[in-house]
């Protein structure tokens, strides 16, 4: 499989897997212009945390390099960082990210020719820097899980939310690599179905012994002893270990809870927000009704006028985390000190 | 509305209303063969633990006054009750109703006019029994509901599970008649949507405020302190209080101990199984994994080779329950007790 996000040989375009499309069709998209790009996080033909994080600085870099010469280059380059970083307010990597390439740019000085290199640099530094974030969280990760273990995974936080290796999934993919047996159960995840469509596909096409459930089951494989660790990914992480994640995650950690399951959250520091005291602090991106009752259904499921509520995250209390995982090792409570100490000198 | 389940004029058909339908079409079956009649147990065209008992009912009375007059009429009803009896195996009202239905008959003496004649009027008092029982049902969970407040649902006891009023909605649509306000999340029901397809549809009918979510959202919505009460409806009671209902049912009552908000389970006496001693001795129902896959959706959603568990429902262990409501009174822990004192006499 070729990288899911990438630049075009011109460097006009980044090239996307459309992520909507899957596991049914295999389609890169060649996008071009800001409103391209900012759609396709917002229909999210791309996504994932750290995925959107990269996507928007390859974004910003094609976007910066056809601004027309007299054109206001520094005032555009604010104007396309507030469009791209305004598709989802959730996701801590994607103001993260955005804010890093512009730092780049400017540190290279007034030159619109040294901020266009310092600006082509930056993002590819921040996908490869992804790449090895996801390689020392899968290390640390698989300090925490045992051979013939059933682990229960929830959304997506595989490859295809990251640029390889995934968070969650890294420490499944590394220790089936070296041997080990997992039986993974992985959630089907409404209404977009990323479980379904996202991580079962990357699971099995990584050769791991694979079972998708409706995500209402979980309770039940749990009671049935099926499962012996949860691990998920993340969006954000406030400063007291709050967790803001796919809208059904706190589901999973108070399930897990309740059958005594550890419950594990993967994430690069990058998803880590200092300022964010606690979960309240976190915006909740809501979206329409029709993902609920229309969506990838062959028609409407639900009576006309029914109300909806569709959140797409939730946020998990840090009480009910056992471990948060970064490349810098494992936070365990309390998270206010443990993650002041993980995020130390960054 | 019609009754979603009546004697064809004639007496030669049981009419029902094809709940796969729902609600995009409001259409009705005459079913007078065996096969017909099983398999719209078997693909859910009717169901709901009391309609299915009802239903069943009905069935074997069509079926009984089509036995030929040369045939060994008792020795074709036994078997005409295994063959239907066998459609589901998790409900003990349908295996109830066929035992009821049979009792009646051999009380009447070997004549087959007789028998017929009481296999009609048993089918005929089962229903005019529900209604009542749900009736009461209704009045008892009016006590435990307050005006104003946000009630969350799962699966579909309302009237489409029953004959009319329904079990768990049956104390909002009451309270609703006496002029409360209630605000009603009611969770899809993955995979089959019966919370969307029928519980929202009944309650949209019925002028009540709804709003339809996805299952994994019931945290969230919990969480936002938007709930304070929990109702379902249940297929099978064992002696101890351990409930088994639609697979979820669990989850929700996990998640509503944890934001400590009461969680009722209502259910007519004939659900109750007394010679069940605790949730382990109940029989769960799997079901194909094309539910899961395919079902609803324009295509299918997951890799071709993914494993896929799909049961049927799960058990809620009596632990988290705070009140079990059946039409003779409202049962309170220890369930041993309390139910085996709403039996006596029984």
């Amino acid at each position: 499989m070729a990288d899911n996000i990438r630049l075009s040989a011109d460097e006009k375009a980044v090239i996307i897997l459309d992520q909507t499309l899957l596991p049914g069709k295999t389609e890169y998209l060649r996008l071009t212009t800001a409103s391209e790009m900012r759609e396709a996080i917002v229909t999210l033909q791309v996504r994932g945390a750290p995925a959107i994080g990269i996507f928007a600085a390859y974004a910003l870099y094609v976007l910066a390099r056809s601004i027309p010469a007299r054109a206001d280059f520094w005032g555009t380059l604010k104007e396309l960082r507030s469009y791209l970083g305004s598709s989802r307010p959730t996701a801590v990597n994607l103001t993260h990210a955005l804010d890093r390439m512009v730092g780049a740019a400017r540190k290279a000085g007034r030159n619109r020719d040294n901020a266009l290199k310092a600006l082509g640099e930056e993002c590819r530094r921040i996908q490869h820097e992804d790449v090895a974030v996801c390689r020392s969280i899968a290390e640390y990760a698989l300090t925490l899980l045992k051979d013939n273990q059933g682990i229960m995974t929830y959304c997506n936080a595989g490859p295809l939310a990251t640029s390889r290796y995934g968070t969650a999934l890294g420490g499944i993919f590394l220790g089936f690599e070296r041997g080990y047996n997992f039986k993974v159960y992985c959630c089907e995840t409404r209404p977009l179905m990323q479980g379904a469509r996202l991580t079962a596909y990357e699971l099995i096409e990584g050769g791991i012994d694979t079972t998708l459930i409706c995500d209402n089951m979980a309770s039940m494989v749990m009671s049935e002893g099926e499962i012996q660790t949860c691990v998920v990914g993340c969006d954000r992480v406030a400063a007291n270990g709050d967790t803001a994640n796919k809208i059904g995650t706190s589901m999973i950690a108070v399930l897990a809870k309740y059958y005594k399951i550890p419950f594990y959250v993967f994430c690069p520091t990058s998803t880590i927000d200092m300022k964010c005291k606690t979960g309240t602090d976190i915006i909740i991106e809501t979206r329409s009704g029709k993902e609920i009752h229309t969506g990838y259904f062959r028609e409407r499921v639900a009576p006309a006028d029914v109300k909806t509520f569709n959140p797409a995250f939730d946020v998990t209390p840090a009480e009910l985390i056992t471990a948060i995982v970064t490349e810098r090792g494992i936070c365990r409570p309390p998270y206010t000190d443990s993650l002041k100490a993980v995020m130390k000198g960054k």
